[in-house]
């Protein structure tokens, strides 16, 4: 069921540094910051040859990540995306083998304009996936 | 310098049952176990389309895994490969941006018969990065 790794998501706590850490420490390709409002992240994509990292900082109040950085002060890896086919049919699919799938279960508009889910952490070895139609 | 993610590793701490999950449940290609000594881990891995997925458990006395895991009682993401061409060159130019080399800075045999380093946690934003000379 799941194809390729869209990205690795790291939740920081300053992107501007972490940005410059990627491209001038590490010489990786990165992206300009997008303030995703309905998200409550600003994200940078660093570009590798096969698969993305992306940066992610708070962004106003409630943001998801904003406890993950409380609990991670120097940041960490948040979660990783799997890219799937039909994403209704994959959460029908882990559902019926027991798999929780966070929120209401329907698929929301992620934060590359497709529609994704996210499953619970302690049903996979404690560690949130995100699933994105590709 | 970075180039293609080489493999996101996740600690677990039942190979068994986190193959099972990879396999049946999110229907990917898992390899067999092999018992590492050298590296005091299990391992298994899930090949996707574009990289792969590394699930280690600990085993025998002192694990380097072992610590993270009595952090992370479920399990969890506990470092991220990166592959570089060179990585003696790779080491030099980090040391000289003032990032930390874990152990004495000597590339080691890794799990893959390739030479790896570890890169200090706190110099990349709370992320453990491996370095694979590919």
């Amino acid at each position: 069921m799941i194809g390729r790794l869209n990205h690795v998501a790291i939740a920081v706590r300053d992107i501007e540094a972490a940005t410059a850490l990627y491209r001038d420490t590490l010489g990786a390709d990165v992206s300009e910051q997008v303030a995703q409002h309905a998200h409550g992240v600003t994200t940078v994509f660093i570009t590798l040859p096969n698969t993305k990292i992306e940066l992610l900082e708070p962004l106003g109040e409630g943001s998801p990540i904003a406890k993950f950085l409380d609990r991670n002060p120097d940041g960490g890896i948040h979660h990783i995306c799997y890219e799937v086919a039909d994403i209704r049919a994959a959460r029908d699919q882990l559902k019926a083998k027991g798999a929780r799938v966070l929120g209401d279960g329907e698929p929301k508009i992620g934060a590359h304009g497709k529609p994704v889910l996210f499953l619970h952490p302690k049903d996979f070895t404690g560690t949130l996936v995100e699933l994105e139609e590709a």
